[in-house]
């Protein structure tokens, strides 16, 4: 029989946990039978002991299987993923889903909601007037079946052991740890079953992994699990240390998305669009990366990518006229402009404080119970690298809630950084894990 | 404001906890405002991270502090006390009391009840018809100040924490931290607020620090803690790697303390209780090494101390006839005979089994909860390092149920050794930390 305290002692002693051992404590805990003061302690001693590959790829099998797995089983096609490890303005989601959808891949996504300083693809498709994030499991594969493509909130039932254990996590100081991060992520992702899975791993200020080194650690554990599940699984570890694109905000960002689907996309973010969507295709078989560039930008600029879009907005309820003109999805009731303070180049902005910005003039919430104002946001219109004068707009803020403005306007203030030289500005993607 | 998650986060990567911090974490850990699953995540973190002197002194404090110290304010003299972190068959307690009583030290001694395969001297002075371990705090000092010592057992007002930690430990696998242990021996000690504190730390078979290192550096940080606190603080360490004296079991022990104190006991345990005895009149100030031993023997064997013994267990009621004549405490209802199972030495035992073996016999308990048969236990006839010959008697065993003779056998017999040549038996002191 096995007993708890002694698969605590095994970990606490640097000694590798058995298959067994993990599956039973991670099926005992989310049924209840053992409690969190034991969990926390294992947390513990994981965070400090580590784990190897082995127990990182059981952990995250068993947070897999510790839920009732959505049924997929009438979905047809490859399909494929994206999944992003947070940062501040990124919509990929909205963009890439809609091309590889346009490029023959099935998109059967569950996305998450946003939290702190970092936003959700769910809070963003909400801010389309009718769309519809819960279906049920027979309408969503429907969905997918004729349009290719679908994308709906995470139900409560999938990986419940990830969410009782990020809860832990979060109070007992055990949240910074590649085993227990990694197994978290692709817990929920193998969940979903999907064939094939781009890790868009996040570097930098606006990341919880501030170094390169970091993420592609965690990347590779990640890639690890993913192909030990038998999954084609690669990673790309990309700059989050200034806010992708110029707009944060549930409706900015869908306007942002919109225009990159139209070929009017800020730079930055068409470009990391584009890598994620032909890392996808290459991943899914399609061909050589050449080849797969040239279908992305084939149906992203050829308009297959924006009808893909249009289709998927239809088909869960939302209004397209909303897509065809963003502008009709509304601006916030107050604006302000936050101006440069200093003449010179802005050498480098905090997308943490620009995403902290955004949460306080509504845009986000700190608890997954918080309402959210879909209006609110931040558009910039100078970023890192820009040369500025004093007194000219960096930023324009957007609220319905003016008592907010000052607060946002000091943590853009204290977010933003200047230099008498142009800056160097590191390339988007900075690594790959395959 | 302090934050839980931050001071647990400080730990886990190594720094220093401040005093306030520990504070802070103990008080609210004893209120129940911080739960059981933070204090668990934090205890993994001490025990992988270590504490510094001074954090563990902290520590100690805080939980000396977590409840009402009694008011022993009222008691005259020098206090004293020797403490010993448990073994099997130590009954020091009944003997190196009276004696330093005897030499005019005072003895307020708060005893504790035995647990798994370790005796308590609350538990062997229970084995005296008549013997309250509960008293008055008023009626403590009134019987202390008129004779010079009493021994009680532990009210649950003394260091709640310690006791709330150690029930935390025992099931998160935190137990064998030299931190933590020693901070919950000494934040008990020093609540009872004597001035002299000589600590009898076991190693061997018998105790949970299986090495003399580990045993000297427990010591070391438990005198440091007492010395902090402005005690007269020293330890001792000693052998427990087979059982201390020839008796086993409540009332075996009384009776054979009861025959040390009659300059008849076996030599092992004479030996000790004279040098504990003598540590603490030296660490008490009374003199050279020699002068505090010759103190001792004085009233060892020139009886006072036995006549010392009999007033405490008159003053706290039991009947001083079964002192006089400990047959009466009476025998068990059976015996059985363990023995030798072939020729040669006995080259050791585990003493460890031997404690379990009277723990089956129903001389201990499992949990504190269990009832003890007073009677039940274990005489030794022959010990490591005599030589026996296949089929003599090595041990009698003792219980009023007789089924619970077969597993204590076997349990024997799993922890006896033997060899051809003779062995070389440690001396009983192995050092000394002042």
């Amino acid at each position: 029989m096995m007993r708890v305290p002694d698969i605590i002692r095994k970990k606490r002693d640097g000694l590798e946990l058995s298959p067994d051992e993990i599956k039973y404590f991670i099926s005992g805990y989310t049924s209840g039978d053992i409690p969190d003061y034991q969990a926390s302690a294992l947390l513990m001693a994981v965070f400090l002991r580590g784990m190897t590959d082995r127990e990182t790829v059981c952990l995250t099998e068993a947070i897999r299987d510790s839920g009732t797995k959505p049924d997929f089983s009438g979905i047809k096609g490859i399909r494929v993923d994206k999944h992003s490890t947070g940062g501040v303005g990124d919509k990929t989601s909205l963009i890439v889903g809609p091309i590889v959808a346009a490029c023959g891949m099935t998109v059967a996504k569950i996305s998450g909601r946003g939290l702190g300083h970092t936003g959700g693809t769910v809070d963003k498709l909400e801010a389309i007037p009718g769309y519809r994030t819960a279906l049920s499991g027979e309408e969503f594969s429907e969905i997918v079946n004729r349009t290719g493509i679908a994308i709906v909130g995470q139900s409560s039932e999938i990986a419940p052991a990830d969410k009782k254990l990020y809860a832990l996590r979060d109070v007992t100081s055990t949240v910074e740890s590649l085993p227990l991060i990694a197994s978290s992520i692709m817990g929920k992702k193998l969940a979903a079953g999907d064939d094939v899975i781009l890790l868009d791993v996040k570097t930098g200020s606006g990341s919880f992994l501030k170094s390169v080194d970091n993420a592609t650690a965690l990347a590779r554990v990640m890639v690890n699990i993913g192909k030990a599940a038998g999954k084609k699984t690669a990673a790309l570890i990309t700059d989050m240390d200034s806010p992708l694109g110029n707009e944060i905000g549930n409706a900015n960002e869908v306007r942002e998305a919109v225009g990159v689907l139209k070929g009017k996309g800020p730079d930055d973010l068409t470009y990391l669009c584009r890598m994620l969507s032909s890392g996808i295709l290459s991943l899914a078989g399609c061909g050589s990366d050449e080849k797969c560039l040239s279908m992305v930008d084939s149906v992203l600029y050829g308009g297959k990518a924006f009808e893909k879009l249009i289709d998927m907005v239809e088909a869960q309820g939302g209004d397209p006229g909303y897509i065809e003109d963003p502008s009709r999805l509304g601006r916030a009731r107050f604006t302000a402009e936050f101006t440069a303070e200093r003449d010179g180049y802005i050498s480098g902005v905090n997308a943490e404080g620009y995403g902290k910005a955004s949460l306080l003039l509504g845009a986000g919430r700190e608890k997954l119970t918080d309402a959210i104002d879909p209006l609110a946001g931040i558009s910039l219109i100078r970023k890192r690298g820009d040369r500025v004068s004093r007194g000219e707009p960096v930023a324009v803020l957007m609220t319905d809630d003016k008592s907010r403005i000052p607060a946002a306007v000091g943590e853009l203030s204290r977010s933003t950084f200047y230099s008498d030289e142009a800056p160097s500005v590191p390339p988007m993607i900075l690594g790959k894990v395959d």
